[in-house]
C-alpha cells in the first residue's frame, strides 16, 4: 500500500541545502509554496534553517516520526542515508539523486545495495534518478517534487517514466485550467514500480482517469496483470515513447536499462483495455473529457452548432474517426421545429443559428438526450457578441449534470472577454476545446473506451485433443542435439500433435518409399529435400512442385540427390495443392511477455504491403477472428467478385492452436506456418519454419 | 487592386444603429477600439451620433470622400444603398447583411442586381453575407468586421470562406500571442473573390505566409492560375472543409451555392504548390513557424535537448513525418565534446543536460548551423529552476537572427513564471510549442514546403504524333447519334489516333473475317461480342479468352450469335495476352476543372485495397512518374522476389497520352483503360470503356 507515500504526515529532506537552486532547497520551497499540510524537516548538518524552516543535523534529530524522506545528496553517500532512514523508521524514501543504474554497472551495483538495505528495514524506495510525487488533495497538498507546476485539485492522475514528459503533461493540464489528483515519476523504479502506483490509484475514488507515459516495461506480464485489473475499473490513457527505430534507440540510450519491446507495448495496451495515444496533446485533451463526462454507449453523435464552417470540420473529423452522425427521428425534428428559430436546421448537425439563445440550446440538448439513436453530444459554441452566452453556458452545465450522455464543446471565444461564460463552463465540467478537430478527437476517445469496456474478450479455447508431451519431446531432442531448427519429420509431427491440419505428407529416404508415399498421398505431389544443411530449399533447387507421376518422382529425386550429397538427406513427399489463398500464421517469442502471434495473407501482401496483424498469446477465439477482419485485404477472405472466400473457422482454429502450442512450449523462438493454403471449405499448412 | 479595401482612409457604416448589439454598432465600436487611423462615418437617418461619433443621415451628407462603406441594413434595401454609394463615389462596399444567394433563387436575383448596380458605378463589392476585413498595420488599424478578436501586427494573413472558421483561427493566433497582418472573410463572394484577395497579398511585403480555409471553388481554374503565381512567391497553407461525404453534405447545405468538388480540392492544392492541412491547430502552429523562420534546404534535422523523454517523442514524430536525424560529423562531435558538459551526449539528438547554460546551447546550435548534413534545428528546452534560462533564450534568438537554418523550439515551462524568458523567445521570433509532436509537425511543414518549392514540375509533353481531328470526328459522330458510349471499332480507332498501344485487334462481322483476323493477329486470341445493347460483356458470356484455333473461333462466334440476336452485333478479335501485370489508367471530367487522371493496379488492388492515385490533367512526365511511385504497391512495378517489373516508361507514356486525349476532347466524361497489361518490355491496353 502506497498510502503513506502519497499522503505523508511528515517529510524530511536529506540534502536540504541553503543554496536556492539545489534540489533539496527547491523541494523545501515547493512544499511550502504548495502549503503542505504535514511537517517539513530539512536535514542539513551545517545550517540551522532552510527556507525559514528549522533544519536538523541528522534524521535522528527529528523529534517526530518521518513518513517520507527525500534524498538528494551525491549517490555514494546514499546507502548510509538509507540505512539511517531505516533505523529512524522512515516508511518511504524518494531518491532524487542520479548516479545509479542509468550510468552503468557501477551505478547498478550501488542501486542494488540501496535496495537491499531498504529491504532489511522494510523501507520502500521511490526512484532513484527521479522527480517524486504530488498529491493535490486540499487536506494533504504534498508537493514532493522539484518541478515547477502547481496543479489545482482535480480527477486526473499522471504517472510518467520520463520526468520530462510527465512535467510537460502536468504543465499542459495547468495551462488548460484543468485540475489533477496525483502525479508520480519514479525514474529508475528500483523498488516501487509504475504497476504498483497505478494499482493504488485504481482504488482511489477521486482519480477518474489515469494518464501514463512509458518507454518500455521491465515486467510486461506484471504490467498486464495490473492493467487488466485497473482498466476494468477506470480509464487508463497511455502513450509510449520510442515507437520508431530511431526513437527506441534514443530511449535505450537514456533510460535506466529498460529494454524497449517495440510493437508489443501497444499490443499490451490494446489487450488489457488501455487506450493508446500517439500524441501528448490528444492524450491530455482526451483526459479532460474523461475527468468529467460519462462514457457513451455507442458511436452515434448528435451535433449542435451556431456556426457553419466548424460544423463541417467537426463532421469531417468525427466521420474520419469512425463515429456516426445519424439523422434524427421525426419526433425529435418536430420538437426542434417547435422550439428553434424557423430558419434553424433541424437535421443532424442541428444548426441553432448564431442568434440562438439559452432556450434554443436547451431544446437541442434535450432533443439529443431523449433521442434513442444518439449516444453523445458535440456542441459548437461560438460566442456571438449579441447573445446572452452566460445563460447558454448554464443550460449546458445543467444538462451535463444529468450525466446521461457525454457532452463535448468546441468553445470558440476570447476567454479574456467572455470570462463569466468560460467560468460557468469550467466549473460545470464541460470539456472545452479550441477547435472542432480536437473536440472530435476527445469524443472519439471516450467512444473508443466505451467500445473497449463493452467488448467481448472471447474464449480462451484449451484444446484437449493435443499431445503436448509428444511435441515437447521433439523439441527437447532438438535442443539436446543443439539444433536451432527441426527436421521435416519433426515439424510435421508437431503439427500432428497439435492437430494443426497439414497437407498430406510423408518423409522418405528412398525412391521406392517416395513412389509408395506419392501413391498413397495421391498425385500431384511436391517433393522437398530435407537436411539440416539445406537452409533455403527453394532457392537452391530443393523443391519441386506439381509432380504428376512416378517417373517424375524418380527423376527429381535423382537430381536432388546429386545436388545435395549429404548423409542426412531425406525427402518430404507432400500433396500438391493448387488454387486457394496463401495465408501466414506466425509466432515470435518476446522477452518477458511470452509470444506474439501474427496473421496475414501471403505473397505480396506480406512482402510489399506488410499487411499483417499481431496479438499477444494466448489468443482467444474473438481475438483470432479480429485478426482476420483487421488486415487491409480482409475482404478477400470473404470472397469477392466471383473469387471464393476461405474457411475462416479453420484459420481461426489454426491461430488458436498455434497460440496454445507456443504457450505450452516457450522454447519456440520463432515459428512460421507459411504458406497456409485456404479454400472455401478446408485449410492446410504446406510449409513450416521453426526456430528454437 | 484591393489597396483601398485593405487601406481605407475613411469608412462609412450604413446601418450604424444605436442598438449596442447590432452589427453596424459593433463595427463602429470595433473601429474605435482598434484605433482606426482613418475617418469613421456612421450613417443613421435618426441618430445624431453612434458610439460617440457624429452620424450622418445619408451617405451624401458625409463631407469627405468615402473609401469603404459597410452595409448592414436588411437586404431588400441594399440595392438602393449601393446605388447611393455609387453616386457618392464610394470605392469598396462590404455587405455584411445576409439574405442573398444563400437563401435561394430570390436572394440570388437580389445579389445579381446589387452586382450590376455596383458595376455601373465601378464600385467593388465584398460579400454579401460576410464578416469583412482587418488590417493590423499600425498606420491603418482597419477593423472592418463585427468579430471580437483584435490581432497584434504580424506576418500571417488569413482568408476564410467560412467566417466562423476564420474567426476561430484568428482567435487561436491571438491566444498563441502571435500577430497577424490581414484578415478577410468574404461570404458569398459575389464580386471580390478569394483568388483576388490572395493575389493582392502575394505582393504584400509584410505578409510572409497566407492561411486559407475553403469549402469549394466556384472557379477552380481561376484559383489554380492564381495559386501557381502566388505560391511561387510565398507559402500558402490551406485546409478544406467537407472532405468526407457527410462533411461535404453539411458544406453544401450551408454555403451560398458553391459546389464542393470532392477530392479535387486537395489535388489542386498539391498541383499548385499549396501546403494542405487537415487540422486547424496544425495549420495555425505551422503558420507561426513560417512567419519567422527560413525554409530548410532539406529534411535532415539536428536535435538539441535538455531532457530525455521529450527527445524520444520528438524523434518518433520527426521520423514518422519522414524527416531524417543523421549522425553528426566527427568534427561536430569533437567541437561538442570540447564545449559541452562531459556527461552530455554528442550524438544527434545532442543532450546538453538539464544543467546546461547559455554557452552550451550556443555551442550546440553553432555546431548544427555549421554542419553540412543538417538542414534544420529542433530544440527541446525545458526551463530548469537552476539555470539562467534568459541568457539561453537570448542565444537562441541570436542564432535565429542569422537566418541560416530554421529553429523550432519545444518550450516546456510555466509561462506565468518564466515571463522574461518567454518574452525574449517571442520577440526573437523563435516558434515555441507546448509539445514535441506539434513542434515536429511545424518543422515538417516547413520542410514539406521547401520540398514543394524546389520540386521539378516536369515537362508537359505535347505529342505530335496524334490525330486529334480523327478522334474528334469519332466522338462527334457518337454525340450526333446521341450515344453515350463508343463501339469497339471507334474506341480502338481513338486509341490508334492517340498512339496508345493496344493489343492487336480487328472488328469483324463474319466467321470468315474472324478467322482471317485471328490468323493475322496470331493465336491465341480473345473474342468479344460488341453491340450498343451489350453492356457488361463478360457478365453475360460475351467474352471468350485464350482461343487457340480457327475451329474454336467458329464455335464461339456461333454461340455468341445465338445468344445476342441483335442487328448491330460485331466481334472484336484481339490478341490474347497471358501473364504481365494488370494496370488501370482512367480519366474523369470534373466540373470547371477539366479532367482527373487516375492510375492504379488492377484486380484486388483497385477492388479491395482502393490503391489508386489521382492527378489533375494535363499531367507532366514527372507527375505521371509520381503516380507510379505513389501507389502502395509501387514496389511490384519494379519487380520483386523473382517476379518481373513493368515497363514504366510505357505506362507513363499512356498516362500522358490519355491526359492529352481528354484535354483535347472535353466531351469525354469518363474513360477507363482497364486492364492495361504491362510486361517488362511492353505495355498494351486490352479493354476500354468510354462515357461521353
Amino acid at each position: 500500500m502506497l498510502d503513506t507515500l502519497f499522503k505523508p504526515k511528515s517529510v524530511a529532506i536529506i540534502g536540504a541545502s541553503t543554496k536556492e537552486l539545489s534540489i533539496g532547497n527547491v523541494i523545501t520551497k515547493n512544499l511550502l509554496h504548495y502549503k503542505y499540510k504535514g511537517s517539513i524537516y530539512p536535514i542539513n548538518p551545517k545550517a540551522d534553517e532552510v527556507r525559514g524552516i528549522k533544519a536538523y543535523k541528522t534524521i535522528f534529530d527529528v523529534p517526530d516520526d518521518v513518513d517520507l524522506a527525500h534524498i538528494s545528496i551525491p549517490s555514494k553517500f546514499i546507502p548510509q542515508a538509507v540505512e539511517e532512514c531505516g533505523k529512524k523508521g522512515v516508511k518511504f524514501i524518494i531518491i532524487n539523486s542520479a548516479g545509479f543504474k542509468e550510468v552503468g554497472p557501477e551505478g547498478e551495483a550501488l542501486e542494488n545495495e540501496v535496495v537491499s538495505i531498504a529491504k532489511r528495514y522494510g523501507v520502500r524506495i521511490f526512484g532513484p534518478n527521479c522527480q517524486g510525487i504530488i498529491n493535490s488533495d486540499p487536506d494533504i497538498r504534498a508537493y514532493c517534487d522539484f518541478t515547477f507546476t502547481f496543479p489545482d485539485p482535480g480527477h486526473i492522475s499522471v504517472v510518467a517514466q520520463s520526468g520530462g514528459v510527465g512535467a510537460v503533461i502536468m504543465q499542459r493540464f495547468f495551462d488548460l485550467g484543468v485540475g489533477m489528483r496525483y502525479y508520480a515519476s519514479n525514474g529508475n523504479a528500483c523498488d516501487i514500480s509504475i504497476e504498483e502506483i497505478i494499482r493504488y490509484w485504481g482504488d482511489d475514488e477521486k482519480t477518474r482517469v489515469i494518464v501514463l507515459y512509458v518507454e518500455g516495461f521491465s515486467d510486461p506480464k506484471g504490467f498486464m496483470e495490473m492493467a487488466y485489473e485497473v482498466a476494468a475499473k477506470k480509464p487508463i490513457l497511455a502513450m509510449r515513447g520510442g515507437r520508431t527505430e530511431e526513437g527506441a534507440r534514443a530511449a535505450t540510450s537514456h533510460t535506466g536499462g529498460l529494454a524497449g519491446i517495440g510493437l508489443s507495448t501497444e499490443l499490451i495496451f490494446n489487450k488489457t483495455g488501455i487506450l493508446t495515444f500517439r500524441d501528448e496533446e490528444e492524450m491530455c485533451q482526451a483526459a479532460v473529457a474523461f475527468a468529467s463526462q460519462p462514457i457513451p454507449a455507442g458511436n452515434r453523435v448528435g451535433l449542435i452548432t451556431d456556426t457553419g464552417g466548424p460544423a463541417i470540420i467537426a463532421t469531417d473529423e468525427l466521420v474520419d474517426l469512425g463515429l456516426e452522425i445519424p439523422p434524427l427521428s421525426e419526433k425529435a425534428k418536430n420538437f426542434l421545429k417547435d422550439n428553434l428559430y424557423q430558419a434553424a436546421s433541424v437535421n443532424n448537425p442541428i444548426d441553432v443559428l448564431a442568434t440562438a439563445a439559452a432556450p434554443h440550446y436547451r431544446a437541442a440538448m434535450d432533443a439529443l438526450m431523449d433521442e434513442e439513436q444518439i449516444d453523445s453530444v458535440y456542441i459548437n459554441f461560438v460566442t456571438p457578441p449579441f447573445v446572452d452566452t452566460e445563460s447558454v453556458a448554464r443550460e449546458m452545465t445543467d444538462v451535463s449534470k444529468q450525466k446521461r450522455k457525454p457532452i463535448i464543446c468546441n468553445y470558440m471565444t476570447d476567454k479574456a472577454q467572455w470570462t463569466v461564460t468560460t467560468k460557468i463552463l469550467k466549473d460545470g465540467g464541460i470539456p472545452c476545446y479550441d477547435f472542432p478537430e480536437m473536440a472530435a478527437k476527445a469524443l472519439a476517445a471516450l467512444t473508443s473506451f466505451g467500445k473497449i469496456r463493452s467488448r467481448e474478450i472471447g474464449e480462451l479455447k484449451k484444446f484437449d485433443d493435443v499431445n503436448k508431451s509428444k511435441a515437447e519431446t521433439i523439441f527437447m531432442e532438438a535442443k539436446k542435439s543443439k539444433r536451432q531448427s527441426l527436421s521435416a519429420q519433426e515439424v510435421y509431427e508437431v503439427l500432428t500433435a497439435y492437430n494443426i491440419p497439414a497437407a498430406k505428407w510423408k518423409v522418405v529416404k528412398s525412391f521406392e518409399e517416395a513412389e509408395k508415399a506419392a501413391e498413397e498421398i495421391g498425385f500431384p505431389v511436391v517433393i522437398k529435400a530435407d537436411s539440416a544443411s539445406i537452409i533455403h530449399k527453394s532457392d537452391v533447387g530443393g523443391v519441386a512442385t506439381d509432380i504428376k507421376d512416378k517417373n517424375s518422382v524418380r527423376k527429381i529425386m535423382e537430381k536432388m540427390q546429386k545436388k545435395f550429397e549429404t548423409p542426412d538427406l531425406n525427402f518430404l513427399v507432400q500433396k500438391y495443392l493448387a488454387g486457394g489463398r496463401d495465408l501466414i500464421v506466425g509466432a515470435k517469442a518476446e522477452h518477458g511477455l511470452g509470444h506474439l502471434i501474427m496473421f496475414g495473407m501471403g505473397g505480396i501482401f506480406v512482402e510489399v504491403l506488410k499487411d499483417v496483424v499481431f496479438k499477444i498469446a494466448p489468443v482467444t477465439n474473438i481475438e483470432a477472428s479480429e485478426m482476420l477482419s483487421s488486415i487491409k485485404a480482409a475482404e478477400l477472405l470473404n470472397g469477392i467478385r466471383g473469387e471464393k472466400g476461405v474457411n475462416k473457422d479453420g484459420v481461426i482454429d489454426i491461430i488458436q492452436r498455434t497460440s496454445q502450442l507456443v504457450t505450452d512450449l516457450p522454447i519456440i523462438q520463432e515459428m512460421d506456418l507459411n504458406p497456409i493454403i485456404a479454400y472455401e471449405d478446408r485449410v492446410f499448412v504446406v510449409d513450416v519454419r521453426v526456430k528454437i
